[in-house]
């Protein structure tokens, strides 16, 4: 072959060598031009098409680079073997749909994972990320601490001790992309097969997580202090998963003795721990938050993880682990070559927000607003008092409404649903089929106004009056 | 007991209900009042105090929450049987050893991870922050599409198709907070046990990782053309993670044959996959990129990664995969139910970015700078052209110099070091221990000023001229 006849658009805006390019790699791939053809010498090709033999050299470039045509030395380009040449794929011309279901309209949503994102600090958080992108820091932009930036650990471990009584140093915490993947993270740390025993109810994020790692799970039964540790041994879990401070979504605190139970039972044996979620011990109505187990431990057995999920927002993708000791050595060998999953100008936002005071601020005036919506459904929850018991009250951002045994769970949700309210029923946190849960609604109240609470209990009174 | 002489401290920070309540349970955590005691009335301890009734109350009512205490009807407050218990542990009075190595300073370094920062995009950057941050826009603090945001996945499909070749839709993308996250998600969704074969020498993070992750591992010899897909086929390998649009340490680009050949592999089998890391690719500084392997891909077999460590910035922790319809269709039910690893903020300002087209403009800009260091080391690397040679150039961000093999690797990184320059030896990315590997020296240039490069790679050609 010793001609091409390109017909080369030199008012295009794709450059005369791709053009050629794409002209002879189109060829090749149609089998015009056989495998073993010789291309036309690059200054044939260039008199023949009328343009600098320059531009035909770089088109050849490119197909000697993606392998299409090879040079051979004192003899020229050629088409190179290939077997099974095809094309790209054309785009395929499915109608993109749009992942976004229809959602049912609620004029309410009593939502138990709500947050009141009208009091988030919006002027503080952009002046922070306005000083952080300050003067062109490029340290900011630099690949950073594989563990989070020394100084946000440094900030939070202050934090965690004033705060909530967990006792450890810097370097013994991990900052990362969420609470899904430091416990990716801690199986790795962990390794190997191991039976997790969780309450249940439990927190099915959490449940579902430690399935798709393989692990066993196991459920174990609660009293009114929370998880059982007889029934912890029964299972023959080496890792116990719990919610100390607030269980969700039960609600219960864990009382001491049962705190010193369950270390003894980690105590006991080599390679059990204890995963404490202290997920939302921040809002507590009644006096002090809880302190942590984690502040309580000896023997090296609570791995701690909290989050700014609910303190400050979901979408700001920050949590935190508190590894053990001889743990940390492990997390040092194994996985600290990981790299770390938080951008560094995300968290000098955090850390500059700890430190400056604005952190306990937004705290305590969540605090008060929480307060006065749980304050507010306590009320409006009067006429029901004879009807059901409510508990899990006085902390977090829900309670729970529990009915006599003969009351549907299912028809309590679907009458809600039938006046345009979405309310939360307690199977959807149980992870275990053998026992039956009593039918119970949760009621979230951080994402709704007091007006709000009100009205929409009082319509919720009226629709279940009938069924009780 | 009747009574417990507290010394309230009135001008104290402490609240006066707390200050009760750590007065007596120290003294119920150093046995001073035993368990089965009863605690005076509330009334009796406040006239005693002389305070309100109902600041004795709370006191009482956080013991009684924490479990140090108990509430029995009609009859008081008695202290509860705690079998072990101690004290919070006391902060251990460890000097904190700030992590900080201290580092050789060095002159130069010619790190082959370098990334130009003195070219980021910092106002632009922090003009789209403040837009998005603007205007009190709680939909991007509320929790967001565990894929990542549909908007943000539809533009990188765009720009992927455009810029890479790669033939995908919005929805077989997945963001993530880095490659490392992404693995590990990818594991999830993979399933079991699997042998993955990598390139040697490779990118060590990833062959880390799927240790750590419990693959067997396996390496493969390359020739020119890359992997050897007929010793990958010897290693009985079910994925083989390969770059082949700029293998990275070496740089070579995989042409069209051996990339027909790879999927001919993966297509022959099921479960057999193709994990392509397209890490550096927009940076080719001689004809157009080299589209990406996913686009020749019919039998949905590979799965695609890619990052903006590179072409923005390491610290932005942002990576995307895209993945065959058929694992889609697994991460929908297995992994789907985690959270997104990246903040809604963070999304939105790269969406904008792309969309806006300052990432165009980025990358056109980037390519000159790293076009110009480039070959401004080329130039400068001229005497050592009858000693070595030159490979990987003309993309990336690195170069290869291969010695003969009587000059030592380690030698040539201590003369280096001895000088105040850091240089990089191609075995630190060898995972395998059976061939041997040519003395060869990586340098990379993107972190580097046109003058240090002529000036570093000067003094290391002195430095080295006694070695051949």
């Amino acid at each position: 072959m010793n001609e091409l006849t390109i017909r080369l658009e030199t008012k295009s805006q794709i450059p005369l060598y791709e053009q050629i390019y794409i002209y002879i790699k189109n060829d090749i791939q149609s089998r015009k031009i056989k495998c073993g053809d010789k291309l036309p010498s690059t200054r044939a090709l260039a008199k023949h098409l009328d343009i600098s033999r320059s531009t035909v050299e770089l088109a050849y470039e490119q197909l000697v680079a993606e392998g299409y045509v090879e040079a051979r030395a004192y003899k020229g380009f050629f088409v190179t073997k290939i077997d099974d040449l095809y094309q790209w794929k054309q785009a395929e011309e499915t109608v993109l749909i749009k992942e976004e279901k229809k959602e049912i309209e609620y004029a309410y949503d009593f939502t138990p994972n709500g947050i009141d994102l009208n009091s988030f600090p919006y002027r503080v958080w952009r002046k922070l990320a306005k000083d952080v992108l300050a003067d062109d820091k490029a340290t900011f932009f630099k690949a950073g601490n594989s563990q989070g930036e020394y100084e946000l650990r440094d900030t939070l471990c202050h934090y965690l001790y004033q705060s909530r009584g967990v006792n450890c140093e810097a370097e013994q915490i991990i900052v990362g992309a969420g609470n899904d993947y430091l416990l990716m993270l801690l199986q790795m740390i962990l390794k190997g097969k191991h039976r997790i025993a969780f309450e249940n109810p439990t927190y099915r994020q959490a449940y579902r997580l430690f399935q798709q790692l393989d692990y066993e799970t196991r459920t174990v039964e609660m009293d009114e202090k929370g998880m059982r540790v007889d029934e912890l041994r029964k299972v023959q879990a080496d890792i116990a998963y719990v919610m100390p401070s607030h269980q969700y979504p039960l609600g219960i605190i864990m009382p001491i003795q049962r705190r010193m139970e369950l270390l003894r039972w980690a105590a006991e044996k080599d390679g059990r721990y204890i995963i404490e979620d202290d997920y939302d011990s921040e809002f507590r109505y009644k006096g002090k938050p809880i302190p942590a187990l984690q502040g309580y431990d000896r023997n090296d057995k609570v791995i701690y993880i909290g989050t700014f999920s609910k303190s400050i927002a979901p979408a700001i993708r920050v949590s935190y682990l508190v590894l053990p000791k001889p743990l940390l050595k492990v997390y040092k060998e194994k996985g600290r070559f990981l790299n770390s999953t938080v951008s560094r100008v995300d968290q000098q936002i955090i850390h500059q927000f700890i430190q400056q005071g604005y952190y306990e601020r937004h705290l305590n005036k969540m605090r008060g607003v929480y307060k006065s919506r749980h304050d507010v459904m306590i009320n409006s929850l009067k006429p029901l008092l004879k009807k059901c018991k409510i508990s899990g009250e006085n902390a977090g951002v829900h309670l729970l409404l529990t009915f006599p045994s003969q009351v549907a769970e299912i028809e309590l949700i679907e009458r809600a649903k039938s006046i345009g309210i979405k309310v939360y029923g307690l199977s959807a946190y149980d992870v275990c089929t053998e026992k039956k849960l009593n039918p119970t609604i949760l009621l979230g109240y951080a994402n709704m106004q007091e007006e709000e609470i009100k009205e929409g209990v009082q319509q919720l009174i009226s629709a279940w009056r009938e069924l009780f």
